[in-house]
């Protein structure tokens, strides 16, 4: 970042009449030929996607086998490509796909935090519980990972606690499959790109928004895939579709979209103001990141606004995109205070 | 905002070897005569400074002897100045204030919220209670309005409680008085300038770093304002030195660096990525806003950075700062992933 000339703001704080901050970002929209479609600001520097490419490192678990082999259901196949608020069906799903392949919470290596969903915080705390690695927002991802993890295990004839200590390192044949499927889609040599620690302990590497929109377009369409993850994109995106609850929860902006939205939009939401979407209708892939980081106020009004121009299509589909284009703020007695809009270039 | 060239970056989080996010914002350094010191941005357009301005807003608490009459303490004073975490403490001493002048939290027109310290939070709903006004980060500015309201109403004879009613709309003689001490600080005319409304429901307006900066510069140095109200500023800046629990709480950052600096600094964080400090060594106001309205990570590293290079004249003073400039990431697994750092232009 910093290099060249500053982004495009892509969305605004107001407050009143007044804009009170803004926040900028580059967008990327590809078709799965490779055709960019549509940009705002630069699209070629790498950016750490973070959870917006769970779909991607989920590939693996469907073409495998493992997912059939251990019986995961819809819900568990999004939990796998999930960013979770920790409510109780999150914590029980993510539960049950441990027991399926044999194992439980302790195979998990992606930390523990209380549930990103302040209500089932608070609810926690009444009950004197604390959080386990459960309550994490990755805990499906992981899961997924260890379910994978299980297979090779089996595969190999080795014991799947022993094989699976330490599957969030790079070279642990886990992250390997993973990382491997991330370069597939996306079509960028992750071997020299840069690589920093996720919020679980996996490996983030650094992809341009291009090759990540590229990546979603593959998924949205199946073009430019191998056979089997292509059928594995697809059986992920009917999950997600048929499940939006598990990838987000309540009032979330992925769990929203996706209710109404169905198999027409899988998107998802990532640290540090990425958010990358499949558009299958389209054969379209989108992504972008937001300079500054945030996500949960200026990533999703950017997303709603460019799903507003490419997808919508009759007034429910507007309707529903058009408190999240344009975010009412209220204070703490419930007064009107402000919006959050996008602001996209003309 | 918007207006002419972007902001420069003033802060970038990085994430193992690579800038993950960026933060770009504005800064002005003044000193009480109007002369400029350190400049990064523009610092003429106006900008809603929110709660950095508490101790502007108390200027009125204490210069009309309300605080005086209704017998407030070290720490009563400072909460008026705060944006605390609704910790125990914080909430006893709100109420505190409200008794002193008759009244309880009812008189509050601030609305409820959970306490900003998560651990408060937890507290509280593991209690099975709800919060209240008095949990509200603004509780002590407010009931040191209410005191001011009280103050007002009885030497006019009227009753406190109906007089007070309304206290945050900006007609009311409360808001009035605030908003009139708000002006002759910064020697900015309010008549005209930008007016939102707050968090907490008051009025926010307005005003240039370069305005703010110089109303911080005559708080540290007494200079340029009214006597009653240079004396204000002395006695609350003394009552924020005396007690900087009150106006933050566990792990907050002005909490930190008062503790440590004492009279020598007196810094205000506020919403949306703003922050203000008397210099009163150095008889200079600082003023900074982020444009993404990021504060706890952003305005906090560049004020770290800015108290550094203006203030910090021995090792301990480096040391406490050190790792407020830098500010260490780590994730769920206490795994160290990357840091905040400040990046101020040469």
């Amino acid at each position: 970042m910093s290099q060249g000339a500053a982004h495009p703001v892509l969305a605004q704080a107001w407050r009143g009449e007044t804009v009170e901050s803004e926040h900028r970002g580059s967008v990327a929209v590809m078709d799965a030929t490779g055709a960019l479609r549509l940009q705002f600001g630069e699209i070629d520097h790498p950016v750490f996607p973070r959870s917006a490419v769970k779909i991607l490192q989920a590939l693996p678990l469907v073409a495998s086998g493992a997912a059939e082999r251990f019986g995961l259901s819809d819900a568990q196949l999004a939990m796998a490509c999930a960013s979770h608020g920790g409510q109780p069906a999150h914590v029980a799903t993510a539960a049950a796909t441990l027991a399926q392949a044999g194992l439980d919470a302790a195979a998990l290596e992606c930390g523990a935090h209380w549930p990103g969903f302040d209500q089932a915080t608070r609810a926690l705390a009444a009950l004197g519980q604390v959080p386990s690695a459960l309550h994490n927002n990755c805990s499906g991802k992981h899961a997924g990972f260890v379910c994978l993890g299980c297979l090779l295990a089996q595969d190999q004839g080795a014991d799947p606690r022993a094989f699976l200590r330490g599957y969030v390192q790079r070279s642990h044949p886990v992250m390997r499959e993973v990382e491997a499927a991330l370069q597939a889609a996306t079509g960028y040599d992750l071997a020299d790109a840069p690589v920093g620690t996720d919020g679980c302990s996996i490996p983030t590497h650094g992809i341009p928004l291009r090759q990540l929109a590229l990546g979603f377009a593959r998924v949205a369409s199946g073009q430019g895939l191998s056979a089997d993850h292509a059928a594995a994109a697809l059986r992920l995106r009917q999950a997600i579709a048929r499940e939006p609850f598990m990838v987000a929860g309540t009032g979330r902006f992925d769990t929203t979209v996706m209710q109404h939205f169905g198999e027409r939009v899988c998107c998802k939401v990532g640290a540090e103001g990425v958010y990358c979407a499949a558009l299958p209708e389209l054969g379209l892939g989108v992504a972008l990141k937001m300079d500054d980081g945030n996500t949960a106020r200026a990533a999703e009004v950017v997303m709603a606004e460019l799903l507003a121009s490419l997808v919508a299509r009759d007034d429910a589909d507007h309707a529903l995109l058009a408190p999240l284009r344009s975010v009412t703020l209220r204070n703490w007695n419930g007064i009107e205070v402000g919006r959050l809009s996008a602001s996209l270039p003309n």
